[in-house]
Parts: C-alpha cells; structure tokens; sequence
C-alpha cells in the first residue's frame, strides 16, 4: 500500500456542505445480527484459506506479469466459490515494469556482495562508480547540481517504526523523490537504505517517479544490513560499487479490477463498498500486502452472504480486488472513473490495505447526521478491542481517488507496528499471518460493511469539486 | 560450525587413563588477578572491534575465494596490532568449492520463484522434475532403490529451537546425508528445509558430502517459508520445479591457519588454546559464524597481553584463527596433525564458535586430579552468570580433532538459542550481535584462560590412541 497517496487524497478533499437531514440510523434488529456475524467471524477460516489460496496457488503476482492474468480469473472464481451473487471484471490498463535481474558488488580491497532491488520504474543498466552518501532526502536535495556527476548517490536513511506507520511518509519519499534529486545533482546511479524497519538481508522494492524532462538512472534499494556496511565501509574511505540491473518498462498491459457482489435486500442498487488489491509486488508471494486485504473482504463478504434472505442488509455489499495498486493505484483511478455518476449510490467505503494486525481503531469522517450512526457501528466493533477515533487516518489508497470527488469512506486502522519489516520484501509470506488477528478483522469488516449497509439514512456521499492541483 | 563433528569426536574419545596426579590448583594471587581482568573485559570493546572490523573490511570469506587471502592478510595485521607477542602462519590446503549461481522455479499452472541456495559440495546443473516430498530423512532413507527415477526428493524436516543448539544434529544430517539417500533412491535432484529455525526467505547453506561410488547430483536448501509453500502446493497435486545450480569443486587452494601468541610469564612453551575459525560461508558476512569467535578470543588474549611482564599468566596463550572449518574442519586436522607430538605442551583448549550469545555454562572433561581446578575456574566464571556443569556439551569442532588424540579441552556453553535463526544464512551480519553480550564472552574467555595458563598442575592433557572408526 501507498500511504502517500492517501495523504494526498486528504489534502484535496473539500469540506463537506453543510446539510439538516434528518439523522442516519441503525436499528436493534440490524445491531442484533451484527453481534451475530460478528461472533460467527471470530470463529471462521475464511479469510485465512483464501489468503493462503491466493498466495499458495497464484504466489506473487506482478502487475502485468504472468501471474497477474492468473490472479484475476482466480478472484473470479473464487468470489463465485464463496457465494457471490455477481462477479464481473473490469478493465484496467497501465504501463508493464518488468524486472529480469539485479545484482551489486562494492569494488577493491573490500569486495564483497551487496543485496538490493531495483525500484519499480527504475531503467536497467550497469553503472560502476563511487558513493556518496546523504543522510536524508532533503540533503541530498541541497546538493549543488553537479556536484554528483559520475558518482551513485546514497541515501541512508533509516524509517521509523511505529504502529500506525507514519514512519513509512518520510521513508517512501526517498524512494520516490530520491532518484529525481540525485540525477538533478548528476548522479549516475542511486541507492537507499530501504523503507524497511527489520534487520533482515531482504531490500524492499516499491515504485519509484523521475520528474519530467529527466533521464531515469538505475535505482535501487539496499537490505538495513546492507545500508549499514556501506557507511560502515565509507567510514573507512571511498568505496566503489558495481550496480546491474536489467529491469525496465515494456508496453502496455490490460488487467482487471474483480469485483464481487452480495445483493442487497431492499437496496441492491446501493453499495457499501469493501475490498484489497489483488496485485502484489515480485518479491514475496504478497501476502500481508494485500493477500491479507483480499482474504479479509472477501470473508466479510461472504459471512454477510450466508445469511438468510431476509437477514440480509438493505444494500448490497461489494467487495472490489483492485487491480495494480503499487504502481499507482491504477485499479482504483479506473474505479473512480467509471462510477463518477454512480457516487451518490456509493453509501460508504472502507479498504484493507495495511496487512494484517489486529483493527484497533475505527473512524469515519461524515456529516453531522451520519455522525450517530457511525457511533453506533463502533459501539458493535468494540468487543472486538476496537476504539473509535473522531479522527481517523484518511481512506485507504484504492479509494483514495473516489473518496476524492465524494464517497464517504470509513477507516478500520490496523497495528501496523511490524508490517514494514515485510512490506515489499521477500518475507512477505503466509507464514507472518496470524490467523486470530486474520479472523478478527474479517469480523470487523463484517460488522462495519453489514451495519453500513442496513442503516436507515446515508453516511453523506456527494460529488464535490476537487481543490484544484497546485 | 558444525556440531555434528562434535559428537563424533565425543564418539571417538577413549575413557582418560586413571592417574594419582598431585591436584591442580590454581592460586589466590592469580584468582585475583582473574576477577581484575573479568571486570576490564566487561568494559572493553575491543572484541566487538575486532568483529566489526572483519565483517566490514573483509565481509563473506568462503574457504578458497578472493577473500579468504584477505582474511589471513587481516589477521595477521590485527593479531600485530593488538600486540600479541608473535604472530604465523602455517599452511591448510583443501579442494576449493565454488558457487557462481542458483535459481529455481514451480513450474506449471502455479509458477513462481522459490529461494534457495545450493549446498557446499554440490555439483552444478539444471533439472527439471516431479518433486517427491519426506517428512524426514529416515523415510527418505527407506525408500526403494530406484523409486525416485527421475525425481527430484523433498526432505520436508523443520529443526527445533534449542539454547545448546541441539537441534541441530538432526536437522544438519539432513543435509549431510540427505542427498546420498536420494542417489540411492534414483533422485536426478535433491531439496530440503533448511536447517534453520527462522522464518525468514533466507535460505541455510552448509557442506554435504556424496558417498563413495555415487554420482553426485544438485542439492540445495529451500528458506523455511519456501518449503513450506512447496508442501502446500503438493498437497493440491503434482509439482514440478526447474533447479539451475552453477557451482562446483575446481582444484586446491591453500589458506592459512592464522596464530597468534602472548608469551607466558615461566613456562613459554606451553600454552593454552583458544580460537575460532576465520573462514564463513560466502552468503553473509560471517559475524555470528565465527567472526565473533575470532573477535572474542582474539580480544581475550589482548588482555591478557595487555598485563605488566610480571602479572602474565606462568603459560603462553596461543589463539588460533582456523582455516576452512566449514567445509570440513581442515584448520583443525592440520593443527592436530603438526602438533601431535606436542600434544602433551597444551595445557587446556577452548574455542568459540557458535555466535554471540552469553555464555551460560562451562564444563572440562579432565582427570580427578585437575577437578578442583576446574571448579576454582567455574567459581571466577559465576559472576559473569556461568554455571558450572560436571558433564559439558564436547569440544568446539576446530579443536576436536586434537582432543581426539588427547588434548584437554573446556566447553563455554553460549545461549543459541537465536543462532539456527541466522547460520550459514545472508542474515549473518553484524547488526545481529549484543555488544554487551559479545563482551560477556571476551570476559569468560579470559578469565578461562588466564586461570587454565597460570595454573599450577596440569588437565590431563596425554596421548592417547584414538578408537577405531566403525
């Protein structure tokens, strides 16, 4: 996931009209079943069997790669598995990264080998040059144009560990703004010490951006350990790497957000809307970034699903597997598009895209008369150690762009304290999920899609203008 | 290191010939002299020095590679630099293994990448076949002959997390015998679990060896998570996987055992041993296996070199730096076999090979006539929190080719629990050692081997004839 971006979304998000409807509701039969699914939840596999499916069976899966065809006909079938009463696809088109092999040594009397990952977007090639290292982003961004010409810029900076990874802020920054900064001082080449926060040889990938008008240098991430030895080594005098790496763009790719729906009783043309992204990064088989989110929605869903007809909620719950998010929330930008006249149909959001801790905190940012009703889902999801926050940390990335022109969206905040020792990574397995902390936030997403959808009144979705871009 | 040797040398030990030795003692001046230098130990840095300066400055150092040159060439010039009385070198030659590449993939319908990494000793190629999976390497041993024709066999055994490591045993003949019972079985390929107790995508390499009369094939060790995922996709059907290894023995080399020496105050000639090995395996930088050996008793006969003339222990401190310990205690035979003669001139051995865990424990197999020494030895080790045990775990594996034939050797048992988390793994770095407990460890070492040199009486050392092997 891209925190970025959410940061963003909530920059352009426009104060909401103030409005005198009358209050949004939710009734005791409604917060009786919620109790009841909540309970059922608590006690279901769901959520872990499709994660492992997805990351047994399909295992990473790229966008645009191989797996990523395969990823998308396996959440169709397996929506329709899970009882699912529509499953359609929807096309998503982007640019196609490819990376084939990476590798780096340190050069001289210190040879040795270095384990890195080339950044997603980063160009191939082979530079072989000296280091020179920055402390962080901003002083690399000092550095006088060049200043760096012929050398591989170094950035060692080290991401903070905290719960709800707003460590991850300003350590994505140098992976997406750092190769921009170091070619503008005329670096050949860039390193960074990962956006990580374990101490394993594993780097973390992750997108990078060149600015316009420059010419993309090969761009990598090194593992913590690895980061650490070349100050370590650059303590002792200067030190020259050899960095390869034969990745790059190659044309276009079409793939497809997987969408999945449990009609609603009285509202069908109504949704509550839930979901992951179905694509993952290369390196693990993606399964707290965002198996863990597919796993986690598409239970929700299908435990809302079991129930009898007449149990069912007003809306209908649909549970979307975004396609390409790491690249650029592609899936959710062409989600966005599509339904931009359908918004007001959109009764409320909420994604899964932080991995798989256990929910500790539920907020949602609505108008005064959504404000009750959002009391009372977090009334229903406080047994399971969940506490309402006022103010929450902004909507997930996916639906970050339709947040942005109006849908309502609501924020189940995940502890996050160990994900970014896996995000990214080839440690991103199923074997860091547990699954206690899997099965409590399916029964938080049932509970939260259930009761949003069988309220009586709208949590104040509305097309607004989006702040002009500055 | 490799604790399997151990046992066999433990295996191979004939009962010690009784004797009415005058008692070994050691005195108060000395006792006292020992607990000034414990606490100096605590507060010295300079074993952590030592072991960041050869895990930056020389980094993976596989027996026969580039940097195994470089690691005879740092030692010598550390020994000198910290001041050791005299420093050599003495020849150990050994067939040189070579790994340039590895790679492998699930074919078929759920392709991906799996990590692993090619065992020491293994023949490169590339096949392509069936797995058969076993639980252990008992049922692997038990199949037909010919039942795994052109099959590649799966042994599945995870290791157990131990403090004294033991563990271990079971899970490294796996990898040392596992390969010949799949030959035996008409295997064209072998893969196996780790042995290693993490659960990180970092997978444990180690030496293997093939049986006489067999042709070798590809053998390599899968990351936990990898051969986790690989018995999840066996339990949906067939799996087939490509195995590409590029490795291989090509010709001799010979490296050195490196020694350095602080002279005895009374009795220079003979000496108390202490050591590690110099040589790692080539994925991490060699920090916990044994760079904190190395920087543990190299620091612990700098402090003792660091006395006025006057206070130095009666005998000489000799700290032996071992070559190619890993792939097959080559430093250690070479140093038993030159020295046999002297064998009687070694007072007590100890060495330090697994990691940088506190020490707990500490043990000497002697004759009755030296118990009371070694008890008064225990007693200066109990403020570090050392426990004394009357039957301790066997010699460190360098040295046991020389207690074999009859050295005395004491046991510093250190706290592993961690260390199968990271042996023989990329994640072997620097950043995995306690400062606090690495000086813990200096400290033990020369407290052991101040007392042991400065002894009046001896441990038993005396030749004996080893058992015939079976």
């Amino acid at each position: 996931m891209r925190l970025t971006s959410i940061a963003i979304a909530l920059a352009l998000m426009l104060p909401l009209p103030a409005a005198a409807k009358q209050a949004t509701r939710i009734g005791d039969a409604s917060l009786a079943q919620a109790a009841q699914l909540r309970e059922r939840a608590l006690q279901d596999d769901t959520g872990w069997k499709v994660v492992e499916s997805l990351t047994t069976e399909v295992g990473a899966r790229l966008a645009g790669s191989e797996a990523d065809a395969r990823a998308v006909e396996w959440a169709k079938e397996k929506f329709k598995a899970l009882g699912y009463d529509k499953v359609w696809t929807e096309p998503v088109t982007f640019p196609k990264w490819e990376r084939r092999s990476e590798s780096a040594r340190v050069l001289g009397p210190h040879a040795q080998a270095l384990h890195l990952t080339a950044l997603g977007g980063s160009p191939g090639g082979t530079v072989e040059a000296q280091l020179v290292r920055f402390d962080s982003l901003d002083a690399l961004q000092k550095a006088t144009p060049g200043s760096l010409a012929g050398k591989i810029a170094f950035v060692d900076y080290q991401m903070l560990r905290a719960r709800d990874g707003s460590g991850y802020g300003p350590a994505s920054a140098v992976r997406s703004r750092g190769p921009s900064a170091a070619i503008r001082a005329g670096a050949i080449g860039y390193l960074m010490r990962s956006a990580g926060t374990d101490s394993h040889r594993n780097p973390h990938t992750g997108i990078t951006r060149y600015d316009e008008g420059l010419t993309p240098i090969p761009s990598a991430a090194l593992s913590v350990p690895d980061a650490a030895q070349l100050s370590r080594l650059l303590a002792l005098g200067p030190v020259t790497v050899r960095l390869s790496l034969d990745c790059g763009w190659n044309g276009e790719y079409t793939s497809h957000n997987v969408i999945g729906e449990i009609t609603g009783r009285s509202k069908p043309g109504e949704v509550v809307v839930i979901g992951g992204h179905l694509d993952s990064w290369d390196l693990g088989t993606g399964a707290i970034d965002d198996g863990a989110g597919i796993g986690i929605t598409m239970a929700a869903g299908h435990l809302i699903g079991k129930l009898l007809k007449r149990q069912r909620p007003a809306r209908t719950i649909r549970v979307i597997a975004f396609a390409n998010e790491e690249q650029g929330l592609y899936g959710g930008k062409a989600y966005a598009q599509k339904y931009t006249a359908d918004l007001r149909k959109h009764q409320l959001g909420a994604e899964s895209d932080f991995g798989a801790g256990r929910v500790y905190a539920f907020a949602a940012k609505t108008p005064d008369h959504a404000k009750a009703a959002v009391a009372q889902i977090a009334q229903a999801l406080a047994p399971l150690g969940i506490e309402h926050r006022v103010d929450g940390e902004g909507c997930g990335p996916d639906l970050s762009p339709f947040h942005a022109i109006g849908m309502a969206c609501a924020v189940l905040s995940q502890d996050g304290t160990d994900y970014f020792d896996l995000h990214h990574t080839p440690d991103d397995t199923l074997d860091k999920i547990d699954p206690q902390a899997l099965a409590q936030n399916v029964a938080a997403y049932t509970v939260f899609a259930y009761l949003a959808a069988d309220a009586e009144g709208d949590f104040g979705s509305a097309p607004k203008v989006p702040a002009a871009q500055p």
